[in-house]
């Protein structure tokens, strides 16, 4: 029943449109517009992730899914992964970028530096 | 010109989930799951966050809107925001999380904890 | 008077040797060694690295320094510096690493790569 | 012989304290203490660290000690940690801090918050 659950949950729609409306207006209610530079808004994002590690830094590879499906630890680690989100979000929006492009952008060059052939069950970047 | 560009740009839909699917198949491909454990997921995501952190630690906040927006930064950041977000999306899908739905949930989790009239114009937590 | 406190503390005796032994029974005494594999210490090291950037992420470069000299961010950066420092320590003696050594031979090459007439007031790597 | 020479270099001494005078000539005579505000050292160091979680990354817990004693990582994962010690000896230089002082206040502050009998053997904050 939980693979089951886990499985719908991951499958449910992934469109941040209205959020990062949403996240523009509670940024401009707060008046944080003048702390949300592109520096700062890289450390936010570095230090929320420096969370999400910390959350996960004593649990051995082999039990890490388990641990991170097991509540607490299953929210604690979705609050941390929604704060990285939003500190990305928020950044993208600063910078003016199309997101959704540059991240397709960027699998495509992934797809180009690690060929299926040359990558194969290696973590290893291939030679060029 | 430029900034009516970059606010175009930065208005695109933003929907990630055939992105999600891509990405699924991108690894799925390469047998590449074995070693995408939440831990290993959360370190990935940390190291990017790092090069993110690395290519703005030398500029004043007071110029990083102005350097950011400038090319060759602008490329590389782009690169770097990417690397973040496709990390994110990996986790997020390992773990069978909603992303969007815990987005959403943090977000309203924020607008608790900073009540506009509290924390207008001011990076501290309000006391509660 | 602040200034000359501040430039004493920071010419106190900076010899490490006695507190990594002090370090090891920490350890030992609580059979942590389990835990401290390199991979799990760097997540460690990462972690505390993301507390630092978190006191600093909202103040300007040219506050930082009057900020970070001021009480009660004083006493916490502090401690976040320690943080990182301890987890550095417990790395390096987990690797057998003579970090002495190791921060001389970087501190070799930063020389060769940075020469002093071509990176005088520059943030940028010289091109080679 | 590898156990006995690690075991070895371990035990080197670990006085700081010429080094940080040859780092702080090697800062001025670049003229890189304007760059070096405690904002910015804070994302020097974070971006070291992510370097170091990078080469760790991939590997298994149960590879990691073996993994990272074996060459070419051994040398790589020697120059990441020493590129936050870098940073940090800078940082702490920065701030007039007595590191050595920090560190072993840090240490009996985790004695107190880990008694050894509520920690033995247990990752987890115990309790107060």
């Amino acid at each position: 029943m939980l693979a089951w659950a886990v499985a719908q949950r991951a499958d449910a729609p992934l469109d941040l449109t209205d959020l990062r409306d949403e996240l523009r207006r509670f940024v401009a209610e707060r008046e944080w517009g003048r702390f949300h530079d592109p520096k700062n808004l890289a450390m936010l994002l570095a230090s929320e992730a420096g969370e999400l590690v910390a959350l996960l830094r004593w649990v051995d590879n082999g039990d890490a899914d388990a641990f991170a499906a097991a509540e607490p630890q299953r929210g604690k680690i979705a609050a941390e992964v929604a704060d990285v989100g939003l500190a990305l979000l928020l950044l993208a929006d600063r910078l003016g970028l199309d997101l959704a492009g540059a991240l397709r952008d960027k699998l495509e060059v992934n797809r180009r530096n690690y060929p299926v052939e040359l990558s194969r069950g290696s973590s290893e970047r291939p030679p060029r």
